[in-house]
């Protein structure tokens, strides 16, 4: 892509994913305010997520499409960003032109029963960025949001670090559900970003202790330093009740396990959390695997496990995951591996496919 | 059984289940008091269980055992029961000689983490009326109790009835676990004893609709006669999919169904019970089914369901339901389907393993 | 007032309150709709509310002023009503031209951090119906609501009746804060609108035993048939401690007492309600009275008592009220005690203000 | 007081209450195991509590007695203690003789609906060490206990730490009960040891804001530094509305207070506490005034603040106080200001009467 295209011939350069593996750069109308309480953010930096490449790559997307809904018309991909302020609503009040914020992608209906009784997480209507069919994302120039849907940040963070605020506030969400309480021995199942994420909050909520499990010895070696977590890495020869007895014994955790996330959502692992927990334990999932799995329904019925599933992040995460970060309670930096020319954004589409690093983002379009 | 060796012979004739589909009467030693707290009932109605009969009968018994463990040696069977007070220790406040008292069966340890912080029923060191390999049951002539766990019963309620406070028990447990509030759509899967029961409570609880699928035509009559519900047939031909698709359009529960008792256990069941409920709806599985089931976890996922595990009753759940009954919130004499003499109760249960009537009841020893 | 005058020459007649006993019928624009989720009403029923009449009144209103803020200008009042839909905005598709319909009256942000925590009755910029300074109020013909704030009702319950949803909002809110749960003692302190209703709700909540206390013995004898409730009449001779032992007393209930709902404001039974309340129970301040009040502090704490402010209603409360009341599990009806024309509405307010009747209502204006 | 006399003479040297300012030690039997599950622990420090002094000192004890019940017979005091297991009974498995222990002091019956739910420190039935009128406290040499009501300590905290645990459980319960949340901000007003800890727990619990509110400023200057806490001086010619308006004012907490703890008793700290609160906080009282106190009612109800009374501590509160200490997530070392030899016992008592140090230790018998 010329760049001299992207700076002076687009007025709103944007991504879009055409089709399998193919993705352009097409200009788009530049948003303007419609609302007295919207704003119009620059955007600086964004972020890749698995999600996305299960888009976009030649396996998942050709073959099965998207998570619920199959790509059809070209769709602007991105739903981690931050950004800079370029204009307001006459009603705004929280943010002012210049501002650097940390930018929340999806945006409720606020008037369905789940908005108002606090769960807008699961507004049926919510337009959340780059959801197909219609509802494009973050990986273009100008986006316009209502002003509660940016967070403006400290000047002592990088508008790099802020783009994971987003898995930091799934983090967040999933600590929630799980009641994370001060005292609590957690088990997360799988170190990719969420899992980390994870790690580092469940810390903050004042878990005692926080083991991570992972089929790869690699990433486990990186949280062992990132998190100071202690680890194990699964046999993938065995059964999960094997792995489950192996694990109870290699930390002592019999009858010890308050709370199981599970981050990658494999059936095994799955079957292994519910092993692995206490009578009466908590157990979360956020791993997005098959649509059916087999699972040990008699001993989450006998051990009388609270089972929650989880969606995204809801009200309050989002401001908490960007005060957890500007007050440096977790550290964000280390889990940048590389930061791509926007007119290059596949390259870090692929990136991530091949599971190269851990968060690649893609710079905004530079004036 | 020579009635007269139970009355002169045996000073507490009981029933033991000696191995598969064998049973016979022996005598124990008359308990006697040794904590100030403890009394001594004379057991006057034992109800059958299908959990009993799973270990009585040929077919389950023989093959499996137990639900946990296999019988060994012969236990004393029966965990419903009521009785009268025949004798209290020193520090007993709460019943006196002649009052006429349900019984709760399991006695918990007090002194685990799980009982001082509410949740007895998950002490692991409970002793609960004929679980193996020890703790013997109430198909016995004379039970000891702590005080605690007997509960004086109204006058104008007949023994018989108190018997079905036990299953009663877990429905309220359930209800509980549901979070179920006034206004809630709830829907069980599954009309025996506890699937009708749970529908009896739902309603105390405030549900405005509650509506039961069975592939059991007729249970599904006795249900809507019984408690005035709404009731669908399940087609065991259907998939879990269409099924789903069906209940909620012939109810018109789109996005409705707040709350699921999965009261049956089958696989079929639990999918379709996941499929039917509303984005944060809230699952309760009582119904006992394989040790592994295959879920939409994809959907629970997504979702964001509440999924919860239930086993037994704790703190409060007896003597609410001890009180639904008295208050006459909740009618149980249409439920008790025959009474058979002590010295016949195997055929109390071969009647319930070949699905005759829904509660049969097993009469005490008579003088 | 000329009724020629409201039908033909007004377009919008409303009802304000000029100053102090000074109210008069003005006329005012008739809204238009603005937002596409927006709806317009004819006005059909408005209840009179203590709160207005002490805005109204000589008394409250030209002593104190307002409950928070003194009225300045000229405000419309009325914040319970029914009407009928006469315009609806080109998204709204829960309603329809014609359709009878309760009022919420408040109309929250949707922005702040209360209205996405599932609590907008706690947002700071609720346009609350006849909320000084500038929030005129439903007496007026026409009135312009957001779709999510309106109700449609069922044809078999008249429109009088649903105006009292609107208190029983309130009674809804204040069980939910108060957290009754089947079978529990509520003991209800002031036998008005709300004490009354909130007698209901609590059944409904599944309280076992609801006992009212009041000092006006005509009103207890209406809420003992109203209820079929258990009532006292209070001694107002005797100290809150006095009335504590002669309640408990009278009724058995010694460390039985649940809940508590404050009902009436006065300081005596606020102290009466903490006195009452079982170790661990659960207190509810719905009666408004003197900004500052004795109570006992010691005791609250001692008892590990919860107590619970409660303001108006929110997510949820008067979508059930509305049930409640089309289901017929409430009746609403033995509490509509006059039905005034709307041009002579300050007539009502005077009934009101003498403590005539329980709830009387003001006709909307005729064609 | 003879050294000889306590190590030769006597079996269980006990200091009594017997009356205002009278202590004298005297014998008394050793505790013997008669339950299976009874441990003797050898009583090493004992920490000296306001609530002992109240009771020991001339102007409260001789003027009010106790603080619900006069003490009549003389009374061993001491209820915050940690020694070492001297003996066990045969079903004891959690310690073994020779384990160094924090005790907990309250022993409640178990049996109750209040122990049974989860709540034991609402148990209308616990001896709790030290209470009139007749259980004594741990101013002994040998304690009988259950062994679930002990401890086992790290062998890397002293003993003199340990006592600490006790009032660390009250912080913990403290927290727990007003529900601190990641991110939460909390005024705590009062900086005894009690607030002290609070503060230190509430930063656990993840409240990213603490501060502290005393009218003496050498209190706060150590909170300061203890805590690196924001602290603010009290004005005592201030009105509490006009100190909520300054602190609101000085840390910028307009609306932002989600949580009060009141640790001081007095009334104006009460009344400051609910002025400071956001709509919806929470505020929990801990510290012990007057029965009776005037409080801003109208702004508690009409902010909707969730209020709670605060007794001791109940479940889990000791283990995790433990644990926190045991992991130095907390540093009680600070707050130890003196250890006075047991025969001198009374000479700690004076100077926690005169406001002298923050934590004075009573050393245990010595051989």
């Amino acid at each position: 892509m010329n760049t001299e295209l992207l700076t002076t011939v687009m007025k709103n350069p944007s991504l879009f994913l055409a089709g399998p593996g193919t993705a352009r750069i097409q200009d788009r109308p530049v948003p303007t305010i419609s609302d007295p309480h919207d704003v119009i953010v620059r955007v600086c930096f964004v972020g890749v997520c698995g999600s996305d490449v299960r888009r976009g790559d030649a396996v998942h997307f050709w073959k099965h499409g998207g998570i619920q809904t199959p790509v059809s018309d070209p769709l602007v991909m991105g739903h981690e960003a931050s950004g800079t302020i370029c204009a307001i609503g006459s009603a705004v009040t929280s943010v002012k032109v210049g501002d650097r914020v940390a930018i929340e992608p999806g945006h409720p209906c606020r008037r369905c029963t789940a908005c108002k009784a606090g769960s807008y997480n699961l507004c049926p209507d919510i337009k959340f960025a780059s959801a197909p069919p219609d509802t494009h994302g973050l990986l273009t120039k100008f986006w316009k949001a209502p002003e509660d849907f940016v967070y403006k940040v400290s000047d002592e963070t990088g508008l790099d670090e802020e783009v994971l605020v987003e898995p930091l506030s799934v983090a967040v969400h999933t600590s929630r559900l799980a009641g994370i309480r001060p005292g609590d021995t957690v088990v997360i199942i799988g170190s990719g970003t969420i899992g980390l994420l994870s790690g580092a909050v469940a810390r903050i909520f004042g878990a005692h202790r926080v083991i991570l499990l992972d089929i790869a010895g690699e990433k486990l070696r990186f949280a062992a330093e990132y998190l100071g977590a202690e680890t194990r890495l699964l046999d993938m020869e065995a059964s999960p009740e094997e792995s489950s007895e192996a694990v109870l014994s290699q930390f002592d955790l019999h009858d010890r396990v308050d709370v199981v996330i599970e981050a990658s959502g494999a059936e095994a692992s799955v079957q292994l959390g519910i092993y692995l927990l206490r009578l009466g334990g908590s157990y979360v999932q956020t791993g997005v695997g098959k649509p059916k799995l087999s699972i040990p329904m008699l001993a989450l019925s006998e051990k009388e496990l609270r089972v929650r599933g989880c969606f995204r992040y809801g009200a309050g995460d989002f401001a908490l995951a960007v005060q957890l970060l500007d007050r440096r309670m977790v550290d964000l930096k280390p889990l940048i591996s590389s930061v791509t020319p926007f007119e290059r954004a596949p390259e870090a589409w692929d990136k991530t496919g091949r599971g190269e690093g851990i968060k690649n983002l893609v710079q905004g379009v530079l004036d």
